[in-house]
């Protein structure tokens, strides 16, 4: 592809990875003078900040999620490849796809972040954490197969055990989960089922810091406390999980250890980088913080490589404040852009100020009509809150197809206090319903399936 | 769980299948003095008819699926049951889910029916049908990835057979999926790549009788083929697939043999029963007939077991036209709530006539703007039709919230020639990159992820 101008080859741009970071930073390119070549493992953007609605069956995953080359197809300079980067190679200025290789001018790196157990990886197969669609639908499986468990369970302690649902981790998500979860055992699910009263489920919500929320003010992670236990949630400050093995978690408060048997474990608790931190430190010698998250000049880019930028979750900047600028959507969204907005600028050989992110808030939805919202100047609690985040993650959504249909399903689920998208759907056929195995899940040590 | 009026045990109903046979009689039931227990292996209701409508990335699964407990949530005298019955005991009176015995005074049978591959099932790996909601997922990956890989692939061939889509069996099923993908390949996807014009896709509609959708009127066939072509699909009638193998297709017209190269072929050729026609047989001595439906009396019971009914697709009922009733939703729907209906006339002492179906008439859609209906009386084609066929869809789903979000979508896909829907996912991660492996699908002997 040739610009208009003087037939010389347009500046490529390449992105990898189609979330907040790369999308805005393509969305953002779509009128430059660049060809931009947008890479990404799956075909769709996913809006992460509801994928707990998926989890807990109020929202179907493409509610939530739109076709990239939908997005981006508009944009005549862009072209969308779906495909995995193994690797970079930043003196030939090219990254690997497969067997294939993509020459790059620029590079925007945008690959995201995923689950930390804190070095305790086998914890993962009993506490599924919450980034894919399939990590909800897979969350989704559990929640739902859990009471339909303690419905047929004759034994009270295995049943109080798939009535205990664990969530380690009180940030925005752990929140939002345990909210959801606390909403469908007492309100939802209440009259559908015959053997149990779902009402008695307990929702434990465990944070390792002294107060759920740390990155809000004070008095709204107090507000939000204070909805969660009358939503029927048990929140647990200053506790610490040391091991979760055999549907069992064991905390730790202070000096005092406990056990607590729970079929349904979920996590929110930690996230590092993505692995394409590692590769781009071995490739281009970047430092890379202990989350392995790669740390970047005030321009975004990396030290040495002015052409090759880190944005969202993946980067770490912390050239604004003390600490590094937090993993969270809106500042994914406005990197990218700065990153486009400066390689326009760079063409014309312009430059900018260095990136300074525009911090509009935090906000957390505790269940139907609560929310709180921080504003720095303003802080809001209770249902004018809950409008506020409604309507913030209306916004933010990208098609307008999408818009509606969220609108639709949550007014909706408002009005009925049902959840419309609960299936239970899984790649391999339900194969268990003995339900006393505790190799409960499907998998492929697990009971042939007979051929009914 | 006893009666009101003289404490003695409720008669026990037990309906295995939530499909339109067992969820219509169960809700013919609801007022009934009798207890029941509906057993199906998933959580949910599934609307068939709009089945074809996810695989192409135009509806959600939830969109079209209606958790069983929430349906039957306000029948007070109706429990569900998530679970497989694998067995059977007509004089115990009894059925064994698992190592659970669940007793009962009448059964209906009603799990419904399955692809056949007419005795070569090793064509069912490359050749998916759609039955459930993950038939769906995966029909829908297969053809969304056909475009993705046709897009970076450079071998001409290998395009070709990436954008050659073979769909077999021309009845209701196959003409509504080879409209769908000729939309998406001429309209909807039209914009989104850079590398491939998808209107060069080929879509082919297999079929081994003279005309499609054989049980229409012909005027219709002829109608429905009209429109097809118009999309963009190769109709090819009196053509069998004599075998399907390493992407490739050999068929027979006449005396002439071809094959084709493909790398997305869909089945939608033929049903046999659900394998519970075994079980009945070998435990009641009922006769099967050579699709092993289950062949019932007049009043859909088994001969020599008046309380044992088989309704729906699992059922052969001969008894009012020369060949059986065909394995459609209405039938289903019908039968279930005529035995619902029978088994309250005989708990009073009363009787009914023998079933008597009563044929509303069959639809198909070919794409947007243009259907089939035949009535019998009155038959429709183009636009009416195709208005018609959508009224009566969102008539029949049965949750409120289900009509109107598939409205809004419908609106939506109409106005904009948008499909939203059109995720790529999969339980495993997309681990495939280099398409020109032939095992592109993820499966187990593939290619490790690299842990990126």
């Amino acid at each position: 592809m040739v610009d208009a101008h003087n037939n010389n080859p347009l500046h490529q741009v390449v992105i990898v990875g189609g979330g907040f970071g790369g999308l805005y930073a393509a969305k953002a390119l779509k009128k430059a003078d660049v060809s931009v070549t947008l890479i990404d493992k799956r075909n769709f953007h996913l809006f992460q900040p509801l994928l707990y609605q998926v989890a807990t069956g109020a929202l179907s995953p493409a509610d939530i999620s739109s076709p990239l080359r939908s997005v981006l197809s508009k944009s005549k300079n862009t072209k969308v490849r779906l495909g995995e980067v193994n690797d970079i190679d930043p003196k030939g200025q090219k990254v690997m796809v497969g067997d294939e290789i993509i020459p790059y001018d620029t590079l925007i790196v945008a690959t995201g972040a995923k689950h930390s157990y804190f070095g305790k990886d086998s914890w993962e197969a009993s506490a599924p954490g919450l980034k894919t669609v399939e990590d909800a639908i897979e969350m989704r499986r559990r929640i739902f197969m859990a009471f339909e468990a303690a419905e047929k369970e004759t034994d009270a302690e295995k049943r109080r055990a798939w009535l205990t649902f664990v969530i380690v981790g009180g940030g925005p998500t752990g929140v939002e989960l345990a909210g959801a979860i606390a909403e469908l055992a007492n309100q939802t699910l209440k009259e559908d089922f015959r053997n149990i009263d779902t009402s008695e489920a307990r929702i434990l919500l465990l944070e390792g810091m002294d107060r759920i929320l740390p990155p809000f003010a004070p008095e709204l992670s107090q507000a939000a406390e204070t909805s969660l236990m009358q939503l029927g949630v048990l929140v647990q400050t200053k506790t610490m999980v040391t091991n979760i093995e055999n549907d069992t978690v064991t905390i730790k408060q202070g000096d005092s250890v406990r056990e607590l048997a729970s079929k349904t474990i979920l996590w929110a608790a930690g996230v590092k980088a993505n692995a394409m931190g590692k590769v781009l430190a071995e490739r281009t010698g970047a430092e890379c913080d202990r989350a392995g998250r790669v740390i970047v000049e005030p321009d975004l880019s990396i030290k040495g490589h002015s052409n090759i930028f880190v944005v969202g979750d993946l980067a770490n900047f912390s050239h604004q404040n003390a600490k590094p600028l937090p993993g969270v959507a809106p500042v994914a969204k406005q990197e990218g852009e700065y990153v486009a907005t400066l390689i326009q600028k760079q063409l014309k050989g312009e430059t900018l100020p260095q990136f300074n992110y525009t911090d509009h808030g935090s906000l957390a939805i505790i269940g139907q009509n609560s929310a709180v919202v921080d504003l720095g100047f303003i802080k809001l609690q209770g249902f004018f809150a809950w409008l506020f985040w409604l309507i913030i993650h209306i916004y933010f959504l990208i098609e307008f197809d999408n818009k509606i249909v969220v609108m639709i399903q949550w007014a909706w689920n408002y009005f009925t206090r049902n959840r419309g998208a609960r299936l239970i759907t899984s790649q391999k056929p339900l194969i268990q319903v003995g339900i006393e195995d505790s190799n409960y899940y499907p998998s492929e040590t697990a009971k042939q399936p007979l051929n009914v």
